[in-house]
């Protein structure tokens, strides 16, 4: 699908100010692509898409998320969690992108998994350090993500579960196992 | 067992350094058991013997968890969490204690479990806040644990997790569960 046919469907779902966070993601993606060796026209295609169901009302999520039998331990968690696997089903089903490294990185960009390809860590960062971003910590990751994309994936997870932590907020346990793998690999590599 | 006897046992295993530990857990697990209805004498003997198996060999603890069929993520882990689970064995097994809900403190004193007993709850934060300890954070800790068990024993746990995430470690699953569980209890009662 060509960008601006993506941009318009896109545009449709989103408020104008969620809307140019995807701008954000999708430039940020793009140059992250290039110097990772992940498919330029696949992360640009995830970040259009990733926040496709970000307005959509919690029941209708909750239902898909029964319904398509995704994991259940959702439920038991953030809700702001559930529209990355619902989006990853919306958009192949509304939007009809059936290419499932793009899907994967919009359905695993709020939480991580354990094996994240490099595309998923593109998009999970690019969402994280797009330029509108602005809170405690961000420049640091930035500052990261220009010399190794796993160090500044691990600054990002690390950051995201002190920062649930320290609002006395449940920690969803897929985002503690990536952090987990990333790190184990990264000591065998570097300690 | 009577505590002179536990106590004689216990000193065989341990520096003076860790017996002195060991002896703080017990006087401060005693104040806690008193303080929030946990049975004392068994605080008394979990307290006691937590440590039994602190300065085993860490191949005869990794034979211990294989041959026991305890949980194998244990080996993925930092050894610094082998001693609770092997503790409780060595303790059933060289010691005589028979006592399952004494044998589930020790076993559960270094990760935690998401259904804790008081009596789990009492030993985990004995450990941590016993008056030997001294690190930032155990200050406010021990002012939570003179006013609500759970509270304190939320505030050590995501201690425990920050800790680890700044020395770029990894952290045992059990233990964010057990966060995440008191976490949604404390939510529900006080929000």
């Amino acid at each position: 699908m060509k960008r601006e046919k993506a941009l318009k469907i896109v545009k449709e779902q989103l408020t104008e100010h969620r809307f140019q966070h995807t701008l954000g993601v999708m430039e940020t993606a793009i140059k992250l692509a290039a110097k990772y060796g992940a498919d330029e026209k696949k992360a640009e295609l995830a970040a259009i898409f990733h926040d496709y169901a970000k307005f959509r009302p919690k029941e209708e999520m909750k239902q898909i998320i029964i319904e398509q039998a995704m994991d259940p331990k959702l439920l038991q968690f953030n809700a702001e969690l559930w529209h990355a696997p619902v989006g990853a089903y919306l958009v192949k089903t509304e939007a009809g992108i059936e290419d499932e490294e793009v899907l994967d990185a919009i359905r695993y960009h709020t939480s991580g998994r354990p094996d994240m390809t490099v595309l998923d860590k593109v998009i999970y960062l690019a969402d994280y350090i797009e330029p509108g971003r602005q809170f405690p910590g961000v420049d640091e990751v930035r500052e990261m993500a220009e010399r190794n994309l796993d160090e500044a994936l691990i600054q990002a997870l690390k950051n995201t579960i002190v920062f649930l932590l320290k609002k006395n907020q449940p920690v969803f346990p897929d985002t503690v196992d990536t952090y987990n793998h990333l790190v184990k690999k990264w000591r065998e590599v570097n300690e």
